[in-house]
């Protein structure tokens, strides 16, 4: 693999694989966090709305012009960037790259085309209220963060979303749609070396001669709370409960991969054997997280602690559950005494004590994407 | 790729790939349609308890055997088919590989571990009554194939599951799990022809000089029955709805394949630009089937048809709504003048029109993994 930064600040990556078809993304260090005194939700619409027309092209032209060469072209928003990507044979690749550059770089958010955009946007919040697994993880989160950006949901709410305007867009892609702000990623069966120089050169003619400016994320402090413990009634069929509290940023790389090889120890996504065997296979009655990460609770440079753990499906009005989730929450060290006897169907919610006490200081945390 | 047959009747597949890790799996052409007279929900809970005992490893040792390497071991089981898979270092595969037949082969499904796993079963049920979209399919399936082991839910019901025995299982592996219905496939960074030798080598030791015998398909005909437009009740936020019919099978490989190809045309499960202009972006009220296949209908050799398409998401009392069902509807060739007038907040299933009777043949469908 090839990694290096063009003069412009755009960063790049470039990989041989032996896939038959190539893969090419770009990443825009944007997200959620991001959003400051914008519309809750711009950093997802915005991604949404980059599609729907650009200096160059329109919103059809842009729908088909992967599609008729056998591709796809789809992205995603997570709390701290925005990814574009595409599938394409090899020969396409520059087509596809730079198609992913000209959506980022001159997109023209027509008036007409965000009005139904909005549609759409707000039934896929609507949508998420049938997931309680989801819906239990943006509660957590509104309620960690806090008056922050990090607590708001990547898609925002249907009111927040009816009010964003074409010059907002404009605004927030102008603020953090630069060079810097950017990372180019392509896996193919081509020569990394060629492969480089074709990227240098399509980034020098995209962003000429510019020098690397911006790119400096905006902090906002986090209001630090007492630990809380919050229970959501709803009309589940299983109990949904989160315990965790801040972790590394993907800005944070060392620190975070601490984490991560701390969650794989505890449990991790791929729920390990000494998980399986403390909690699915012996102790009936609390599911493990299968798709959630586990992470251990780790002092962090940035004085941020994360999510550490999540204990989705306890059974409801079943006790040997919650003597369970004890169990569990001390095997990561949380202090459990407060989980409530009497808790029904519902949404549970628990930020663990702190072993020290957080200060206001940046939170950088990635968080799933939708 | 290396592709073959061992003596045995053991297909392999093995495939030289520039990961730093390998892929192993093991799949076994044996999944919910061949259930015939045993307890719904057999097949997926033989893949649960391949885990729990070898006549050489206990249910513990085989739960950290590639944990302690580092790797992952998992298995699902769909309609069709149950395939345990893992990933290891490449360095691993043969004892990754080793284990997973030694699974397939000597289970000894012990009693008492039966009795806890049931348990984690019941709860895998009850999760998906949180989860609509599943829910939806289910019922579609049930009605679609009823009377049919194709029309129990992959999981069975928590009666059922309770009803099995470690007798039953035993017979059940005894009947599918034979070398004429495995096929081992590797994916690795390791020369084609040394994997290809190593997976003789294996085989040859696994099952040695046995001769190919077993391993047809028991085929249960379908009853056939008029086509349906049925409405379920739910209490969720959107109203889900499938309008199908039935499809090739995996055993029907080149008619599967033009089903394929049919359905990337009038949308696909990557929900191509033509779906997305006159669903999504121009029709919001209907949101496009982003993970579900659109198969176009197809008359096939089996004399079998397949889902033609669902409709994810309709709006619930939305009138346009139900006009862009219709039209959705006509593109895939279905009649749909039966869409119910009253659909409200609940499940919507409906069965197409054949353009020629089915006659009760063996149907061969995949269908979604669990």
């Amino acid at each position: 693999m090839i990694v290096g930064t063009v003069g412009c600040g755009l960063r790049y990556a470039v990989k041989r694989s032996g896939n038959a078809v190539g893969y090419c993304s770009l990443t825009i260090k944007c997200g959620t966090r991001d959003e400051g005194d914008f519309h809750s939700g711009i950093a997802h619409f915005t991604e949404h709305t980059l599609f729907k027309g650009t200096e160059r092209k329109s919103a059809k032209v842009i729908s088909g012009y992967l599609d008729r060469l056998g591709g796809e072209l789809n992205a995603f928003t997570t709390k701290e960037e925005i990814v574009i990507h595409s599938t394409v044979l090899k020969e396409d690749l520059g087509k596809a790259a730079s198609l992913l550059l000209e959506l980022a770089t001159c997109p023209t958010f027509p008036e007409e085309e965000i009005a139904v955009e909005k549609g759409v946007v707000i039934d896929e919040i609507n949508s998420y209220k049938d997931s309680p697994a989801d819906d239990v993880y943006d509660k957590f989160e509104e309620a960690l963060f806090a008056g922050h950006p990090l607590g708001r949901s990547i898609l925002g709410t249907a009111a927040s979303v009816k009010k964003i305007t074409s010059k907002e867009l404009r605004q927030f892609t102008k603020e953090h749609f630069v060079p810097m702000n950017m990372a180019l990623a392509i896996v193919a069966d081509i020569d990394e070396k060629k492969l480089e120089e074709s990227v240098l050169k399509l980034v020098g003619k995209v962003f000429k001669n510019e020098p690397a400016t911006g790119g400096e994320r905006i902090v906002t402090p986090i209001p630090v709370k007492p630990a809380f413990n919050k229970q959501v009634e709803k009309r589940n069929h299983e109990v949904n409960a989160v315990i965790g509290n801040f972790a590394p940023s993907l800005d944070n790389t060392e620190e975070r991969f601490a984490a991560i090889l701390m969650s794989n120890i505890i449990g991790g996504p791929a729920s390990n054997s000494l998980l399986n065997s403390l909690l699915r296979h012996r102790r009936p009655g609390i599911q493990s997280p299968a798709e959630q990460p586990i992470t251990g609770e780790k002092r962090m440079g940035l004085r941020c602690r994360v999510v550490i753990f999540t204990v989705h499906r306890i059974r409801h009005n079943d006790n040997q559950s919650r003597v369970r989730a004890r169990q569990l929450g001390k095997m990561s060290g949380c202090d459990l005494e407060g989980y409530p006897e009497d808790a029904g169907r519902g949404i549970f919610l628990r930020q663990a004590e702190g072993r020290e006490k957080a200060v206001p200081r940046p939170a950088r945390h990635q968080l799933r994407q939708r």
